[in-house]
């Protein structure tokens, strides 16, 4: 079968491998129909994700045909269209019983990083029983690869965190993949103002379409007075991190209202600088999180019933072989206007 | 009447002052019996806090009674013991509204601070309908000054934000009064393990004999590894960070396990090094908290049934004669001792 | 100045009484310019409400204008425009600390009931400070009247009690005023469905019209098995009885999933019967409450960002000199195609 | 091997029966060590239960030593001690994603109900993985029996849905095994006071050792009143439910006070009066929950660390030959003053 392959040095190629098989009685084997690329495999190929070594099959996100199951595996079988999650999960270890399935004793983030993933025509999925979801009838197959990784990490790590309450202010920082999946389901909770900030005015551009009230570029240097200025010189009851480094992480820290939740959501390679000399004494908290793909269920239940439609995140698709050029575009994703890609693999 | 006052200039003095009288329908003044010096005492005395002036009469802590009441106050009438607590609430107010009394548009921490306080024979109360609580029968007034400020601290700002569980583990570091409070209150939800770490191994006896299941010398620089030991290499679900300085704080962020929380409780005066690319996937929490007292109601009724004996931390008694004698002791707390000072004032 | 007086005797008309002047320090005065009716003030004149005598002026919504102050309100001042809440709360005893206000020491549902109401020129506000809300300026007067009952209790007694959640799915039985709050205020929380049952196709009309997924007509007596049918056979997460009565009651019992809650929102004057022998294993919970208007301030804030259109139940509008045809109106709303009929005062 | 088996027609007895055998990946096969009796096994003996067919074997509570696994069990093997669930789930479906194992799709109380259970030498555990939990070194295996089923049902159903809180106040109806449970368990977040309801004067002694404040024998008529004159007039704000018929559901409801939950853990078989015309403005909740065990890995931590002591409930030990008089005691408990006994098997 095709695969696209992480070959160290900074490239990923499209090569033949072998067809995965049942390797426990707790997988499956899916036939890939639809995947995406992630930012984090943009970081794999820069050789940033330590976990992940040359001759790794990428790909975390995807939606396909179960082809084989294992003697345990009884939710799914052969023929069964399936949501692959991002995240493997047990569901019975102490951290999967705790509702962090991202540190499950033997699953968590595996596909394309310690086991092969799904950017190929077929992906052995680990604890299948619950890390695959069935796909509703009728379903648009390319939206629902948001919901393998951008969406429950958008939700989960931004919104939950986040306490997005009715009535509320919030504001997110980074207005790419994830920062939007933040603002557009940060709208299930009914807050007073989404303010997305970035530096990329056809992002911005974007938000404002998918349902932020009110956008500021960055580059301006006044984020801080802007946000202020909306919200009664209080800042924001929810902050949300959705970049990575310190300078966003910073600029974080001064929009929290008293009170306030920083939720991180961005990916940090150094330490950063907290101020806690002004806020000891605000009553605010600040959370990170790895997405768990808890909610999953539940926003499949929004996607059937037109609460949500994640296939406002796709602006690109590729076929299988194709691939390559896909990384491409979504690696000079500001220049293309990219923000997700589909790649249709059969 | 006599008043301890701040004269600037690292000192403080017992003078003589005109009793306070009532100014707002909303005020109560109390004839003070019996208060305390907190370590924030100690942090106005060598110009640490920008918002009290040269004048002021200190203390924030206290118990007494009822001396005059305005026109709207009809839950205290004179004659009345009450607990007075250090911080002064509207109750109507958007914060006050929200729990977050510490941030009353009106009150806050007022008393030795923004107006005159209790370490004084009177002192004025604002907001007395809320800010004052009836005494019950029979009650060790001793015993309640602790409920001013530095149980609340320990519990709202500790046990609370850091989510103590039945089942869980707990670390606090820094034994000093608030540590040890939220030592004592921790066990209000049978946490599995309550690890205390500070450097003077007074303190960490004190710790053990109320409640401590294990305690840390951290001179020893182990301080990690020892926790981890005692806790099958995770770390503790509550890690409470009592002292306030950037060392504390660092520890406190590697004794976190996945999901926890570190509850800040110290005053912080400078920035500290957040690790966050450590902490970014680990579902972690950091929260801050002023004591909004919202749980002195609660707290005295734990007092009353016997499950809360807040003596345990008075360690010497003086006259209001002898005020300056117990700035002294309590400034040099480690050489006498010393935990809290209770001031008999009648 | 006129108001609308209950005279017994299923009576009431409209006389002449004396201004209103400030008893108490914390009381207000309001000029009222816009009022409307609740079901609540049909009961009174059936003299189904045992706390309300003869002579009391009814009426406990509305919006007005300051027209003088006690000496310890601080918060508003005579010209203000503001909102009067249901509820009046001293912000301060027990159970307005709980947030349980509708049970405030000296307070609670007073207006139109222990105290004149507000179907008058001038009304008496106790405990004007936090009863009282300032009206946002250019503000819709008539649709804030709908914030100061029959919105915060369809929303605290039926979506919070009820606990809606994104993805989950609502039924409300009754689509009067209250229910249909209910129905517009779930949708602050996304859920996946909002079935509203009814016997009036007018209102079944109206549900739809406001955001009901599906509408049942209950007459059919196939409410149970249409409910079964659109949520894959469980029941609904959310139940909401917003009638009052056994029979509704006894329906909602039957539309419960397993882990779901029913939240009585209707006014029972009897028993009922309970089927536990159904239900003690299902992980449900049955919920009462009397609305405490703790949640108008965000309530407030939403009509003012537009998630909020409360105009939207306003069916009618009377002058204050027709207020005894606009009792008719309302008495037989059914016939009438009323929901709220709104009194201009001015 | 030996088996307690039901016979329908009130009739139980030791039989011989085949050692059970894997029959799925998911199962392990447990020799049993220690098990006990639960009041349901003499409701299954009267023919009250549905459910459990004659020739089955009884019990759903025991500790044991893994005999076998199935292909997909990988955190329990071959001589490992274990404490068997009550509850069978899957910790993948729908219902245990959402912690109400209970339900599970292909789990849930199946024990010495639905397929044969821990009265025996042997017994087969479907979803071993998440339905057995290691049993630490060195522990009380007769106390850890304990943990299959009263000590989560008391904890859960009672004092979990029933909200206990630090400083309130908690009333249990019914000091059998399980109420005493709650009693023990409430006192993890040190409620004010804990009140037991029984008829038996040695269950009321028992549950005043285990740590009830005040016992009030109902046989005199007057508990509603000695509960209000312990509560300051107002009742409990946990209310538990450890009995099961309308005398005692009827009592709970009268024991409210507003704001107050009862948590109903009895099995009941008939319909009850709900007071709804008292309760409908009185804030309260009822909640109704089969045990879910999904608080035992907890409760197993607290026992380790000496919190808990659930030997505490063990009045009688028998030989699995004796299992027919073990029968005879645990079913005349009052006059034996019997509450749990446990069986052991080797």
């Amino acid at each position: 079968m095709k695969a696209l392959v992480y070959n160290g040095n900074n490239s990923v190629s499209l090569q033949t491998k072998p067809l995965p098989s049942v390797l426990h009685p707790t997988d499956a084997v899916v036939k890939v129909t639809k995947t995406t690329i992630c930012g984090t495999d943009l970081h794999i190929r820069k050789g940033d994700v330590a976990t992940c070594s040359p001759g790794r099959t990428l790909g975390h996100e995807g939606v396909g045909v179960v082809h084989a199951t294992g003697g345990s595996v009884s939710r799914h079988k052969p023929g069964d269209r399936v949501l692959i999650s991002a995240i493997s999960s047990c569901g019975t270890c102490e951290y999967c019983r705790r509702g962090m399935c991202s540190r499950c004793a033997t699953g968590g983030w595996l596909l394309g990083n310690a086991v092969d993933g799904t950017q190929a025509e077929y992906v052995r999925i680990p604890h299948a029983e619950s890390s695959l979801h069935p796909v509703p009838e009728g379903a648009d197959e390319a939206a629902l690869v948001m919901l393998s990784d951008v969406f429950p990490t958008g939700y989960e790590c931004g919104v939950l965190c986040g306490k997005v309450q009715p009535g509320g202010t919030v504001v997110v920082v980074g207005a790419g993949p994830v920062g939007l999946a933040s603002i557009v389901t940060a709208q299930m909770y009914s807050p007073s103002r989404i303010i997305a900030i970035d530096t990329d005015p056809n992002r911005l551009e974007v938000a404002r379409k998918l349902g932020a009230t009110d956008t500021i570029d960055s580059s301006g240097g006044s984020a801080v007075e802007d946000v202020k200025a909306l919200t009664d010189g209080k800042g924001c009851d929810s902050v949300i991190e959705a970049v990575g480094i310190p300078a966003t992480f910073d600029l974080c820290q001064e929009l929290l209202a008293p009170g306030g939740v920083l939720a991180n959501v961005g990916v940090h390679g150094t330490s950063v600088d907290l101020q806690l000399q002004n806020l000891w004494d605000k009553n605010i908290s600040i959370t990170t999180r790895l997405v768990d793909t808890t909610t999953t269920p539940m926003l499949l239940k929004l996607v059937q019933s037109g609460n949500l439609q994640p296939s406002q995140l796709i602006t690109h698709h590729f076929k299988l072989d194709d691939m390559e050029k896909a990384y491409e575009t979504f690696g000079a994703a500001s220049k293309h206007g990219a923000l997700k890609v589909v790649i249709d693999v059969d």
